[in-house]
C-alpha cells in the first residue's frame, strides 16, 4: 500500500521533490500546498493545490495525507509550518539552522506526542548524511573529531539556506551564496597536523546580491557581514551585481561536500557531489518520508532526526536489507 | 556504570581492541579468551586469560560480562563460536562472509531470543560502515546502486578473510592476500558509463603464499583460485614466497575502501583509509558493543546488523547527539 505525501512549500527543494518522487513508486502525491496557490497549479497541471493562510493554516489539513513534506525555508517557514503541519500529519523537514535543531525538534516533538503524528527534521545531506557520517566518525574512529567541508570545487557551492537568509533583507531583490572550502584545512585534518579547525578557517562565503536602485548598499553588505551563525564568524565576500549576472548562475545548483575525521587507526571520509542541491537533499526527505510512516505505523509519535533511526527503515523493502550488509 | 566486556580470540582483531579499549572509557575489560591461554597471558600481563575447549567452550562462561567481542575468523570461528558465546552473554562479532551473513543472524538470533542476549553481527569497515553506505546510497540517492571497492592505493590492501581462508589451506605455512581495486570501474561509476561492474571487473586478487617444503604448488595454487566466493570470481594472481619475503610486509596492515552510487541528482561516495585495518575493524566493534549493552538493557533479544541500529546508540553519551545533527 503506498505512502500518501503532501508536498508543503513549492520551491526549489519542493521542485526537486516532485521530480524526484517518481523514483520512490511506493510513495504517492495527494496535492502540493503553496503560498500561491494559482502560479504553482498552473506549473503542475492536474495535481490538487492548496493555498496557505498565514503560513500557517491550509484547506490541505482536511485530506489523507500520511506525510506532509516540509520544503520551505529554514529562517521564517519550518520554524512555524513544521509544528503546524505536524498537529494534522507526520512531517520531515530539511530544517538547516544547526544551533536551533534542540529548539526545533523539542517545539516539534511536543506537537507530535500530543496529536501522535511523527516527525524527522533535519533531513538532507547537511543535516543528514552528513550528520550521520558525523556520529560513526565520532564513535568508531577513536581520538577523532569529525568536521565537514563545502564547496570544494573551484566554483564553491550554493547554499539554499544562506542564499535565503540574505534574500528575505529589505532592499535585496535576488541573492546567491556560494560557499567555498579552504583547502590548507582539510589537508591539516588528513595529514593530522591541525585536527580540529575553527569554523572561520574552514570556509569563505561569497555573496552575488542584486539590490533594488534605492538600497543602502552599504547597510544590506553590513547586515549580512554581521549576521549571527550565517555569516558573521566567516570571511565574508559581498559582491553586488545585475540581476543580469546573477542570471547567469540559474540553473547552477551544484554543491559538494566532505565529512572528515582522522585518528591513530587511519581516517574516514565521506563526500557528496550534486550536480543539483536540492535534488540531493529531495533524495533523503522522500527516503525519511518512508521511514516516518513506518514508524508511526509502529505508534511511535516522536521527533527525530536522522542519527534517531536505524538505516534499514530508509529502504524501499527493509526485509532485503541483508542483501546490503 | 561502566560495561563489562570480554574478548574472545587474541589474534589481528583481538590485539586491536585491547589496544583500542583505552579511548572507550565506558568500556571495561574483565578478561580474554584464547586458544592459547598461557602464551596470551604471557604477552597482556596482568589480565585474566581463559582457555577455549572444542572451540566453543570456555572457563569464562562463568564471568560477569555484559558484551563478549568475538575476534575470531570468519570461515571456522565465528559460526560456531558467536552462536555458542551468544548463550551465555551478548556479543558483538565482525562476521565478513556477505554470502553467509542471513544464516549467521539466523542462527545467532535463536540462540539470543532463547536466552535474552543480544548481538550485533557483521562489524567493521566492510561489513559495516560500507554497509551502512550501501544502505543509505541505494535508498536515498535515486536510480543508483551503491558499490564497494578496496586496496585503492598502489599496494593494494590487506585483506584479513582472504588471507586467513589461505592460511586455512593444508600445506600453507604463511600467507598475505593483497586486494587492488580496478581504476577504471571507479571512473565508470562517477562518470556515469558504467554503473553496475561485475565483482571480477571491479577488484583483482595478489596472494603471497609461503609453503611447506613438501607442499603441493600446484594443489595449492588451484585450492585457492577456485574458492568459491573468496577467489573464484576474479582474476586471482598467486606467488609462492619464502618466508623472509614475506615478513617484509609484518607490521603493515594498511588497507582503504571506496563505497560509491551514482545517480541523476549527483554521486555520493564514502572512503576509510587505515594504516592499520584491524585497529579499524576494532573501533567499530567497541563502540557497537555500547549499543549492544544499551539495547539488552532495553530488552531488545535479536542478532542485528549495522543496518538495524540507530546511529545515536553508538555515542558515548547519546544524549548529546543533536549537536552532531
Amino acid at each position: 500500500m503506498s505512502t500518501k505525501v503532501l508536498v508543503v512549500g513549492y520551491g526549489n527543494i519542493g521542485r526537486s521533490v516532485l521530480k524526484t518522487l517518481p523514483a520512490f513508486p511506493d510513495l504517492e502525491l495527494v496535492g502540493i500546498v503553496s503560498r500561491r496557490p494559482q502560479e504553482t497549479a498552473a506549473e503542475v497541471g492536474n495535481i490538487p493545490v492548496f493555498g496557505l493562510i498565514d503560513g500557517v493554516e491550509s484547506a490541505a489539513f482536511d485530506l489523507d495525507v500520511d506525510v506532509a513534506i516540509m520544503c520551505g525555508g529554514s529562517r521564517i517557514d519550518l520554524p512555524e509550518q513544521t509544528p503546524a503541519f505536524a498537529k494534522h500529519f507526520s512531517v520531515v523537514d530539511s530544517f538547516d539552522t544547526h544551533g536551533k535543531i534542540q529548539d526545533h525538534v523539542q517545539k516539534v516533538g511536543d506537537v507530535c506526542r500530543a496529536n501522535k503524528t511523527t516527525a524527522h527534521i533535519g533531513i538532507g545531506w547537511d543535516p543528514g548524511s552528513f550528520s550521520f557520517m558525523r556520529a560513526i566518525i565520532n564513535s568508531c574512529l577513536p581520538s577523532s573529531k569529525a568536521h565537514g567541508f563545502y564547496g570544494l570545487s573551484p566554483d564553491g557551492g550554493l547554499s539554499m539556506g544562506h542564499t535565503n537568509a540574505i534574500k528575505e533583507i529589505h532592499g535585496v531583490v535576488d541573492a546567491r551564496q556560494n560557499t567555498h572550502a579552504i583547502q590548507e584545512a582539510i589537508d591539516g585534518i588528513r595529514e593530522g597536523t591541525k585536527q580540529d579547525p575553527l569554523d572561520g578557517e574552514k570556509h569563505w562565503r561569497e555573496c552575488l546580491v542584486v539590490v533594488a536602485p534605492d538600497a543602502d548598499k552599504s547597510a544590506i553588505h553590513d547586515t549580512i557581514v554581521n549576521m549571527p551563525i550565517y555569516f558573521a564568524p566567516y570571511r565574508t565576500v559581498v559582491n553586488f551585481v545585475t540581476q543580469q549576472e546573477l542570471d547567469k548562475y540559474q540553473g547552477n545548483q551544484a554543491h559538494d561536500g566532505l565529512v572528515i575525521g582522522t585518528g591513530p587507526a587511519g581516517y574516514m571520509e565521506f563526500r557528496n557531489v550534486w550536480k543539483s542541491n536540492p535534488d540531493g537533499t529531495a533524495g533523503f526527505m522522500l527516503a525519511y518520508a518512508r521511514a516516518t510512516h513506518r514508524l508511526n505505523s509502529q505508534g511511535i509519535y516522536e521527533c527525530r532526526t536522522v542519527l534517531d533511526t536505524a538505516p534499514a527503515l530508509l529502504l524501499a523493502d527493509p526485509s532485503t536489507r541483508l542483501s546490503l550488509v
